[in-house]
């Protein structure tokens, strides 16, 4: 039997980086936990039908005028004039069922906007990361965990995350490649497996959420396994992955 | 008494990433642990006078034939027609004495070259740490820590002395204000401290330097304190900062 190609699994920290990473072949993993990529599979969860995520307000201004709901966060704060921020919160009520969203926020979007010509491009967040990591062994792809990080600088949480991503594909497949990033984010996941809110404890963005008064926002989004929702890109928009298999 | 104002530490892991970082009135430390930054440091000790850093091998070929001596490494090989590569152990000899020597190496020259406009540029390697981290603190500046990484990726061990730097200025300095990349960093060094070159065990680039042999290299550029000298950039060189200030 000749030996299965290993799967390598990396890690950026900021899409500022994504150019010096890409491979058009591997699955990119959109990581923003605090709070858009849990937002987005929050929206799923409550049966959103699609998400289109744009870099800039003014194009999240032009589709408000055609009459889309509309998401816009700037600086963690609801930028005015729109129908949502991105606390995951907002995109648990009926106003989100069967709708299409479109949402500007300031690392997330622009994470999905850098990554769109991958071969394919999913969004994690803890809510939904057994689903994610169960279905990324089966595509038996290389994986890019693009953290979005806050403002192209390198943040906690998301590193956090593409750290519990490792480990759990790592469950099942012994066999992974690990790229120098994803070594010591392992490591760093390890170490903050027995309390992940007191290891955030310092980090810049959970200080400045917390500013907000945020904290119900930080718990749930470090909560994993909420949902089994993966949202995929297709063309422009943000589709849940099991509507589009079954 | 008034407050004093707090320092800023920082980390950037790849000089790609330097604009986002950039900040002209911190002091620059860049990184490339295995070898580059080590290896100038261990010049500086072995008595250069003045170290020029090229980003190219054109512009060290250009040099060479103006007579002086160079050193140019590539994918961790020295170039043919040069004088040295980056082994720290063919900066030792009386050769480097009082001399000038121009190099280019694969990643830290162009860290070097990519901060050259910083209030200070100054080098760092576990050789001159202490020094290096006693100075850092007398400055009372904010302090960015530039990895060189692996061609713009993020490396273990260029993070590992980031961490490293990050805790021993935390001896002189209780009131550090670290952003998210140190915390991570610390938390790091933290783990490795016991035995740093076993952590290192698979990074890919401690891989690439075994296959070529160089385990001895890689043992002496993960060795503390082995000299006092502080490289620091003035125009485009690199001078031993004691001989400056003396």
């Amino acid at each position: 039997m000749a030996a299965e190609k290993k799967i390598k699994v990396e890690a950026c920290f900021s899409p500022y980086l994504y150019p010096v990473y890409k491979d058009e072949e591997s699955v990119v993993v959109i990581i923003d936990i605090l709070r858009a990529t849990s937002a987005i599979c929050t929206a799923f969860e409550h049966g959103a039908e699609k998400i289109i995520p744009v870099a800039t307000i003014e194009e999240a201004r032009s589709y408000k005028e055609k009459g889309f709901l509309v998401g816009a966060e700037r600086d963690a704060v609801q930028v005015e004039g729109f129908d949502f921020g991105n606390s995951p919160f907002s995109y648990m009520g009926d106003n989100v069922k069967g709708k299409t969203i479109v949402i500007t926020t300031t690392n997330g979007t622009q994470a999905i906007h850098a990554a769109r010509d991958a071969y394919k491009v999913v969004v994690g967040s803890f809510l939904n990361i057994d689903a994610l990591c169960r279905w990324l062994t089966e595509e038996k792809r290389n994986v890019l965990l693009l953290c979005s990080g806050w403002k192209n600088k390198f943040n906690l949480e998301d590193a956090l995350f593409a750290g519990a991503v490792t480990e759990n594909l790592r469950k099942y497949n012994h066999e992974l490649e690990l790229g120098d990033a994803c070594l010591a984010l392992e490591y760093l996941y390890e170490l903050a497996l027995q309390d992940p809110y007191k290891f955030l404890n310092h980090s810049s963005h959970k200080e400045r959420l917390a500013r907000l008064n945020l904290k119900k926002d930080i718990k749930y989004c470090l909560t994993p396994n909420q949902t089994k929702v993966i949202p995929i890109l297709q063309g422009n928009a943000l589709v849940n992955m099991i509507e589009v298999l079954s």
